[in-house]
């Protein structure tokens, strides 16, 4: 797993440098992209829900979702990342140019997500506190990176 | 991953049939099921125009994008299609009431395409010819899906 993210960093760290050719066009690479952010959202939900109370725990459907987080966020993101789909270059989306000027740290924005998921997987079957306790670090790194490299609404 | 893949098929067949709550619209979700759909056609993509000798061949990207595709077409189903998102219920989809009326055809259509990315991925970096060959299995899995359960544009 862990030699798999860093040839992913790498990678991801290359196409964002020198612009990742795909058969698509910008508009469809940039709306696959949100794409995974919606699913993330999706599955996200039903965690924060039984961790506030507003769900009952359900360690099965916590399990499915968090398995959904790590797969959404360990997908490989050399395609979805082109020169010229930030916000000053494009409509319909929040990417800051940032993003294609701190690549490696980017890259590192996204590890932190992965090993948030990662650990929320670990646990997810183990309970509400375990849950409670492993939101945490997703939300932290979600926030870390959106604060950097996302555009207000 | 077989016994993954059954529990995964079991609990969609369950959830089509009770339709699975979520913290999220209808609307939030069926654009996070078209989400996968996007993520999907952009990272078949490249293993499209690489058969089609459109690009070249690329061993690492192809590996990528099969991985990508295998993680896609894995995502646990349960949150994605509930009860009242197909198109006669609600505008902006073309999942057909059929899928809810025939579950059990639904996931071995979904089982089928997961059995075709993960033999994409197992050929994915052993040359074109490995590619042509895998992309058959992928083409008919979308296919057959695409005619019972997708309206036309």
């Amino acid at each position: 797993m862990r030699l798999y993210r860093f040839s992913t960093a790498l990678a991801l760290v290359g196409a964002l440098a020198a612009g990742a050719a795909t058969a698509q066009s910008v508009e469809d690479t940039v709306a696959a992209r949100q794409g995974q952010f919606k699913l993330f959202a999706l599955h996200i939900g039903p965690l924060v829900g039984m961790a506030q109370g507003n769900m009952p725990y359900d360690a099965d459907l916590a399990q499915a979702a968090a398995d959904n987080l790590v797969k959404l966020t360990t997908l490989d993101q050399s395609l979805l990342w082109p020169e010229g789909s930030d916000n000053f270059s494009m409509d319909g989306t929040r990417a800051l140019p940032a993003i294609w000027e701190n690549p490696e740290d980017f890259v590192a924005k996204l590890a932190a997500l992965q090993e948030g998921t990662q650990a929320m997987q670990a646990v997810a079957g183990d309970g509400l506190d375990a849950v409670r306790g492993a939101l945490g670090g997703i939300a932290g790194a979600c926030s870390a990176c959106h604060q950097a490299y996302r555009a207000p609404q």
